[in-house]
C-alpha cells in the first residue's frame, strides 16, 4: 500500500530513529491527511510509517520503519503477543491482557481476554479504522473466541461472533471472579494488578487485612486465599461491594470477608483500628498533567492515613495507576506520607508492570502502574 | 549522652525534617567536631542527631530525631532488621544481608550473614567508632555466630569469636555456593542478586544460556537448576571461573556448565552463536558521577552485543549495579542498545531491590541495583 510522504524537520531525526511510537501534532508540517490515513514520515535519514489522527495530541502512531504493514504483518504481531502470554501468564488463568498497544507494537489498541470472549479498546480513531479490522480478523482466526467486542463510550460494539453475557466468571490463578464486560472498569476487571494481588496473597497468612478502594475485592479475595484472618473491603460504591461479596462467595471465602461502604478519606479519619496488612489502590487521581499536583497531595493524604492503620511492623501494599505520577514521584509521595504519619517505612518489594502489560524501553509513557510493599515501623525518638 | 548542638541554615529545615539520613559537608557551619562525635543538628524547628565524619562528602549520618541512641536503641534496630529477614528471606538460605545501612536505620553500616559467620563493613569511620561496637555486641548476643569480622581495605579484622575459614559453603534456596569472605567481591558474594537469580531459574527450562560477567557462576547455577540445556559462563578472571566450576560441581550441575575465560567485549565481538537466554550483569561501570557518561556508553555497547546474541523471541536478563545509573537512565541505555542492535525489545519483568536490601522512600541514593528481563524480537521492516 502506498502512503503519502511527509518531511519533518531534520532535528527530529534522532527522535524518529529512536523507535518511540508517537509523533506529536506540533511536529507535523502542513498536510492534507485524514483520520485513518497511513503516512510515511521522513526526518533526515530516519523514516517511519504510521496512522494519522485528526484529533488528539498524538497525530501519528508509528507501526513500521519502511512499509505499511499488510494484514499478515499485523497477524504476525498478534502471534508474537500470544507467544508472550503463553509463556508468562500463570496457570489456571483465563483473563489477561492479550494486546497492550504500544508495548506489543500495535499502538493505540488493547485487547483483553475474558474466558472465551475478547474485549478490544481503541485509543485512536485512526487506528480503529486502519488497523483494527485486520487485528480482529487475526484474533478470530487464532483464538476462535465465542465473541469479540469493541468497548467504546456508547457500550459494546460486536465485531466477531456473539456478544458476551451480562456477567461471566473468569479465573486468575485458580481463583474465580465475576466480570462485567459491559459496565466494569477498564474492559471489565483490573487485570494489571494480578501479580500484585499474588504478592498480597503470599504475605497474608494470618493477617488482619484492610483493603482500601477495594472495587470488586480482588486484593481481598487473594489475601483470604492466602490465609488472612479476615479482609475488610472498603469502597464507596455499593455495586463494587456487591461484586466483592460475590467474588468472596464464589471462592468459598465469604465468612472471613467484610464489605464496608464508605468514602475512604472519611473511613481513614473515623477509625482507629490497626491491621497487619493494608492495601491502598486508589483509582487514577489525575487524568491530565495539570491535575498532577492535586493528585499527589491526595495520594500523600491517603498514604499517611493508610500508614496510621498499619500496626508497628505491619505492611502497606501501595499502588498508583496514575500515568502522570512517575515512579520517582510515587516514592516521594510515600516518603512524605510517612513523614506526615510520623512513622518510619522501608520499601521491601517493588514491582513493575505484569508480563501481559509489557513495556518498550523506548516508550516510558507506557508505564502507568507503580506498586510497592512497605514495612511500617514506629518512629525513633 | 550529650552531644554538641550545631545550628544549620533555616533553609535546611525541610531537608532535615524529611528523614533523609545524610547531611553534606557544605551544609555545616564552622565547628570543632571530630570523627566519631555525636552531634545534634537544628534547622528551624527541625532537629536530628547523627555521627560526624571529618572525611568524605557526607559529613553527618543521622540516627535519630532527638536523642543519641543508647546501646539498647541500636540493639532494637538490629532486632527489627532480623525480624524483616525472618519473614522475607526464602527458605534453605543462610547467606543474606542482615543490615543494609541507611535502609535499616543504621547509616554507614552493612552486615552480611554467611552461615555461622557475619561480615561487617563500615562506610564511615565515624560510625565505625561511635556505633559499630554496640551493634557488634547486639549481633553477637542475638545470633550467637561463630565469628564476626570487619572487612576493610587491609583484610578481615576480628570483632567477635573466631575468624572464618579461607572458604566456606553457604546455601541459597537450597543451592550451594562457595564464599571467600577474605577476598571475594563485596563481603564475599553478590547477595543482592538472589531474587534475580531465582527469576532466571524460573525462565531457564530447556534454554541455552549465556552468562556474561559470570563471576562465580551464580546465574549459571540457578539457570542449570531450573533445567537449562547448558549454561556458558564468561568472565575474564580465572579465579572467578574456578569458583563458577566449583559451584556447578557442588550442585551436581557441572556436566551442563561451561566456563569460558574471555573479555566480555571481545567475546561479544568474536562470536555469532545465539542463545535462548542471555544474562548481562557487569560490575559497577562508574564509581563517581564524572564517569557516568562513559559508563552508560559502555553499558549500551554491552547491551547491544548481548541482544545480538539472543535468538528471536529469546530473553535478555540485564542488570546494572552502578548507583549513579538511575532506573530511568538504565531503561534509556537498554532502548539505545536495542536501536544499535537493530532489534525490538519488550520489558517483561522488572525488579527492585531484594527484601534484605530494603530501601527507605526518603533515601533514593540507597537504590543501586536495577534488573529487567527483556524479550528480544526481530526488527520490523
Amino acid at each position: 500500500m502506498h502512503a503519502p510522504i511527509l518531511r519533518l524537520d531534520p532535528s527530529l531525526e534522532t527522535a524518529l530513529a529512536s523507535g518511540h511510537p508517537w509523533i506529536y501534532r506540533n511536529h507535523l508540517p502542513p498536510h492534507r491527511l485524514e483520520t485513518g490515513d497511513w503516512v510515511r514520515l521522513v526526518a533526515g535519514r530516519a523514516e517511519a510509517v504510521g496512522v494519522y489522527d485528526a484529533a488528539g495530541q498524538v497525530a501519528v502512531r508509528l507501526f513500521a520503519r519502511e512499509r505499511v504493514p499488510a494484514a499478515a504483518d499485523l497477524a504476525a504481531r498478534v502471534e508474537e503477543a500470544r507467544a508472550l502470554r503463553r509463556r508468562w501468564v500463570p496457570p489456571e488463568t483465563d483473563a489477561y491482557r492479550l494486546l497492550f498497544g504500544e508495548g506489543d507494537f500495535l499502538p493505540g489498541l488493547v485487547a483483553d481476554r475474558y474466558g472465551r470472549f475478547l474485549v478490544v479498546k481503541a485509543y485512536s480513531e485512526g487506528v480503529r479504522r486502519a488497523v483494527l479490522p485486520a487485528v480482529v480478523k487475526a484474533l478470530g482466526r487464532a483464538l476462535r473466541p465465542r465473541g469479540i467486542v469493541l468497548r467504546n463510550a456508547e457500550g459494546l460494539e460486536p465485531l466477531y461472533g456473539e456478544p458476551p453475557p451480562p456477567k461471566l466468571t473468569v479465573r486468575e490463578r485458580g481463583l474465580r471472579f465475576v466480570a462485567d464486560l459491559h459496565r466494569g472498569q477498564k474492559t471489565g476487571l483490573f487485570l494489571d494488578q494480578r501479580e500484585n494481588r499474588q504478592k498480597v496473597r503470599e504475605l497474608a497468612a494470618g493477617a488482619r487485612v484492610l483493603n482500601l478502594f477495594a472495587y470488586n475485592g480482588g486484593f481481598s479475595v487473594y489475601a483470604l486465599a492466602g490465609g488472612a484472618a479476615f479482609a475488610r473491603s472498603v469502597d464507596v460504591s455499593e455495586g463494587a461491594l456487591a461484586d466483592a461479596r460475590e467474588n468472596a462467595r464464589l471462592n468459598g471465602l465469604a465468612e472471613r470477608h467484610e464489605a464496608v461502604r464508605a468514602d475512604v478519606f472519611e473511613f481513614l479519619n473515623a477509625h482507629e483500628e490497626t491491621y497487619d496488612l493494608v492495601v491502598l489502590d486508589p483509582p487514577a487521581l489525575a487524568k491530565k498533567r495539570a491535575q498532577l499536583r492535586s493528585a499527589l497531595r491526595a495520594y500523600v493524604r491517603l498514604g499517611a492515613g493508610a500508614m496510621r492503620r498499619v500496626r508497628p511492623g505491619g505492611l502497606l501494599a501501595a499502588a498508583s495507576c496514575t500515568a502522570q505520577v512517575s515512579p520517582t514521584a510515587f516514592r516521594e509521595a510515600l516518603a512524605e506520607a510517612a513523614r506526615r504519619a510520623g512513622v518510619r517505612t522501608q520499601i521491601v518489594h517493588e514491582a513493575g508492570h505484569a508480563p501481559d502489560h509489557p513495556l518498550r524501553p523506548e516508550f516510558p509513557e507506557g508505564r502507568y502502574l507503580k506498586f510497592a510493599v512497605l514495612r511500617v515501623l514506629e518512629p525513633i525518638g
